[in-house]
């Protein structure tokens, strides 16, 4: 997952049409209800939209492939491989494309898993489930470390994202009693700190 | 669904920083393998990505509620109530909400049902499915008409989106054998007419 948009914080405003140069103005436009950039000079509506983050679970036996992460956010923290979805590709090239950057592994797709709404940053993370091919693996340039896990193994203290932490914990629930459910829900900024 | 980056098209171009207004290059930045919007100026790289539909196929009893279109693209067509996802919501208050805005519905959702990855106009269209609440609906702005229609009263010949139509036939395939798999897929661009 490469730093995106704001480092993935959230989605950064438009000062300028990206079409034709001019200052933007905010105001609802015509046929809308909400609070658009808007170039009043060529006409452009300039929308932003959540993001989607794909990623997957490579299986190998009873272990998983988890990496360590070499680049901000949560550098040194274990994650699934998972990054945002390029133009032109489906979710499931994303997931395997993914693979290979940050692991230089090569998988197979056996299903969607998990697709969790992460509205405080903008973003949908989706994780599908995968059988790894080989062993032949190994960190590509956003990872330090890539390895494998068995369940008494995972790094819980010290996984990247709270979506990665979620999809796991279905994983081990769920891998008790096959087959596995899709599972959709929500992750939220968490509480903060009290002032009193 | 409202007409957006293009009409749904494809992705605009980028030819102006939207931070600082200054024009930009197309070139691979440093730790990526992929040619991107950048910014000498002020530094920003322009990451363009595929945008979520969110939708639902709104049950009432063996009638589902279907929005013929008011605007481009399709206008005239029928659609399942769906549209972009905004920033700050789940994927699952994107299906509420652009039900209540297409065919003031209310609606419960009862699961998620199809993921559509649209690589050709960098989309991924998603669909739940979902109980209708009441029979208290008309069409919203973008709509000219909202009705229920039975299995055998469905226009699959004026179905605005390819998506919805491949929704669909899942969902009366499914529905004779309960309960309802979540399916994905990919929906490509159709072949060109040959020149010969």
């Amino acid at each position: 997952m490469r730093p995106q948009d704001n480092g993935g914080i959230g989605i950064r405003p438009v000062n300028f049409c990206s079409n034709c140069g001019n200052k933007v103005v905010t105001r609802i436009p015509s046929g809308d209800d909400k609070p658009r950039f808007v170039c009043d000079d060529c006409g452009t509506i300039h929308y932003r939209n959540p993001l989607m983050v794909i990623g997957a679970i490579p299986e190998w036996g009873d272990k998983i492939l988890l990496c360590k992460r070499a680049i901000e956010p949560r550098l040194g923290f274990w994650t699934l491989p998972a990054g945002f979805m390029e133009l032109g590709e489906s979710t499931g090239q994303a997931a395997l494309r993914e693979t290979l950057e940050e692991a230089n592994a090569r998988i197979e797709l056996t299903g969607l898993y998990t697709m969790l709404s992460v509205p405080h940053v903008n973003q949908v993370h989706i994780f599908y489930r995968a059988r790894l091919l080989d062993l032949d693996f190994g960190p590509g340039m956003e990872s330090l470390e890539v390895a494998l896990f068995a369940e008494n193994e995972i790094p819980w203290d010290e996984l990247a994202f709270r979506t990665v932490t979620t999809t796991l914990k279905h994983y081990y629930a769920d891998r008790r009693q096959k087959p596995f459910p899709v599972h959709t829900g929500e992750v939220h900024a968490p509480p903060r700190p009290s002032k009193s």
